[in-house]
């Protein structure tokens, strides 16, 4: 017997839980998060499906076609056989892959992420205990540092893989002390000449990714992904003049902080007004002393709206209340974009065909990026349901979504698998 | 012959200089600010001062009272004589102290304490230069951790010193990294069981300190100090609720970096209208992600006045709008002094005779805490003296002051020695 959801989800949510903060630290390749994968891997081993791993780290492990239920749970060893009935179809076919990433925002919740990985392992589980034999393949996924929260790079693994991010310029990303990815995935054993487009790709014909929802549109337990929304993260430079706290006119300043602390509520106003999304939450401050008036503010923002449009003119408007306030304050201000994502159209036939499956679950659009956008990007037909967050609260220990709604994830996952790959 | 004022100041101020930015980083017992204080005890045993130190590390270096100018120059080895001829005096006198700190704030600038260090030497060099013959002892003193950026606690050595900063607070005070100030005086050496009330006290009749000015304020090339401006170090916590940035609702969000940001602008300005100083200079997010609100911002203010009522009341006035504003944005404000620091009003007496025997040098208060306030509040009688900073900067790289002003302020210096002394 394999485990039931409740007792894969209580396994993979001990891990790497911080017990100060109930939150989660499972940035790329750190401890937490490679015990997270080998939870996984081990999880694919118990269940006979075959892994395979591209040269940045994305796993998929494969439960080939015209095998059938009888295997299901008979543990890895026994599912030697199973592999080989795949291989008599023609191993090679291309399938349906279905889950999402292990790795989590600084602090983040147990949901972000796990839920689709542990979901996929369940409806593979369901499936099997209904004796249901796929005629195409199911892959079941975990895909490398999704939330950029070591290298700063979101859906890292996944746009190594389509090729949309290059190894040369991945490899020199470095996180907060300054270790290189490069040397994050050498310390791990990792052979760079394989890191590139991946081979994975090649298999998967569609995409379908279960995540918690991440605001509180969603009221019925599961829902079917539009679209997400266009979204980046732009780097704010104030520059000023550090000087004495206590001696330094207020008049004689030239403090990046005031700009700064402007632009953030500039950013908030905006943002309302726009109907998009705009935060501030990352700074550095230097020389950040208590008695030493700044000479430089960096501050990120992360900014979303629901068109091109909205998203640009929110951007400018920002930045132009910056260059004014720069100009009172005489401090310069710089805006460099540090990633930019297009809205996703996830493709509407595939949409409208799991949201009929699912007795017209209700479709609507994400703020949030996600790998399923970058293989949507890729030209692979994707789609995404969600779980319904009553709360709304993301990225954070506080993040939620009721055990019922959980199974009903499931209980959908299961049946848009069986649709695509019957 | 002893070095001249000008190489003097060249030796010490190529020690811990960084190129990238041409600031310093002299934190308490860091390489070099150990470096910086090596150099000093070389210095006085070149002049055959004899050097005396406490537990804490603050050091005095003694021309004892009767010595002639005949030794001036001869090296350490000449000096034996000389302590001689002050312990024939009766050795333990109280003297004339002067001098200033060799630590930076972070980045900080060439002047801000190896001003007086330097000054006090060459004071020392051209009394003797011109047969001055001290009737009390000259002592040349550098003070550790003045700048508290290290360990968070301005003037600590000063405050071990006099008492008002007990051994057992004083060694619990952590760095960033998280080190003890205990440790980093284990690792340096030192025997804990010395660190307290410093018998280095019992022998300064009179402490001054000449420091480089830090504001405009002073247009004539030397001054002498009237007051310290009450202030204080203020620890401000705004705590929220952390969140997913792409998908919260603005409507949902209980951010603190705003109600930070408000609360940053508002001490910039009620510090305008009380002709005040309110700067926030340091700042610690959380989690300080690109993607999360921020579920907490620290955020340290430092405050000054020109009297504890305007000071209070200041602080009361961004207290009271940072409530108010937490009120609206769902979050809470808690405001905790760390350190706060009374007026220190210098001697009248002692303040009007320095300023008479520099021809009427002006006088002037500054809003700069400095040891010798600490050493004034301990009932020393103490005086400081200001060399003219032509743009008003401090704690920055570029801090300065012309070297025809640092020489004038070294003459006044001497003059003052021998007024004290004589």
């Amino acid at each position: 017997m394999t485990e039931s959801f409740e007792q894969l989800w209580a396994d993979l949510a001990a891990i790497g839980k911080d017990p100060s903060t109930g939150g989660y630290h499972r940035g790329g390749w750190t401890p937490t998060e490679r015990e997270a994968t080998a939870w996984f891997r081990d999880q694919c081993a118990q269940r006979g499906l075959a892994i395979e791993s591209d040269g940045i780290g994305n796993l998929v492990a494969w439960w080939e076609p015209g095998e059938s239920a009888a295997g299901a749970g008979s543990g890895g060893a026994g599912f030697g056989g199973g592999r080989g009935v795949g291989a008599a179809h023609g191993a090679r076919l291309p399938g349906v892959v279905t889950g999402s990433h292990l790795d989590s925002v600084i602090d983040g919740g147990a949901f972000d992420g796990p839920l689709g990985v542990v979901s996929a392992l369940s409806a593979v589980d369901r499936l099997r205990a209904e004796g249901f034999v796929p005629s195409v393949p199911i892959g079941v996924g975990a895909f490398v540092e999704e939330e950029g929260s070591r290298f700063g790079m979101p859906c890292l693994g996944s746009r190594i893989a389509t090729g949309v991010l290059t190894p040369e310029k991945a490899f020199a990303l470095q996180d907060r002390t300054g270790v290189s990815l490069a040397d994050a995935l050498r310390d791990n054993g990792a052979d760079l000449d394989r890191v590139g487009p991946s081979s994975l790709l090649s298999r998967m014909g569609t995409f379908v990714e279960l995540h918690v929802e991440q605001g509180r549109a969603l009221t019925a337990p599961v829902g079917v992904a539009s679209s997400i929304w266009p979204h980046g993260r732009f780097r704010f430079t104030f520059t000023g003049e550090a000087n004495h706290a206590g001696t330094t006119l207020m008049e004689d300043r030239h403090d990046p902080m005031l700009t700064y602390a402007m632009t953030a509520l500039a950013a908030n106003k905006q943002a309302r007004l726009a109907g998009a999304r705009a935060t501030f939450g990352r700074l550095a401050v230097e020389p950040n002393g208590t008695n030493a008036v700044p000479s430089q503010v960096t501050a990120w923002l992360d900014a979303r709206a629901a068109s091109a449009e909205v998203l640009e003119s929110l951007l400018a408007a920002i930045t132009r209340q910056a260059t004014e306030r720069a100009e009172r304050d005489g401090t310069a201000v710089e805006m460099v974009p540090e990633s930019v994502s297009p809205v996703v159209d996830f493709q509407p036939g595939l949409r409208d065909r799991l949201s009929a499956v699912l007795d017209d679950a209700p479709v609507l659009p994400t703020g949030a990026g996600h790998d399923a956008g970058v293989f949507s990007d890729a030209g692979i037909p994707t789609a995404m349901l969600f779980v319904r967050n009553p709360t709304g609260i993301s990225h954070s220990p506080a993040e939620h979504a009721e055990m019922d709604d959980c199974l009903a994830g499931v209980e959908a996952l299961a049946t848009v698998l069986k649709e695509l790959a019957q």
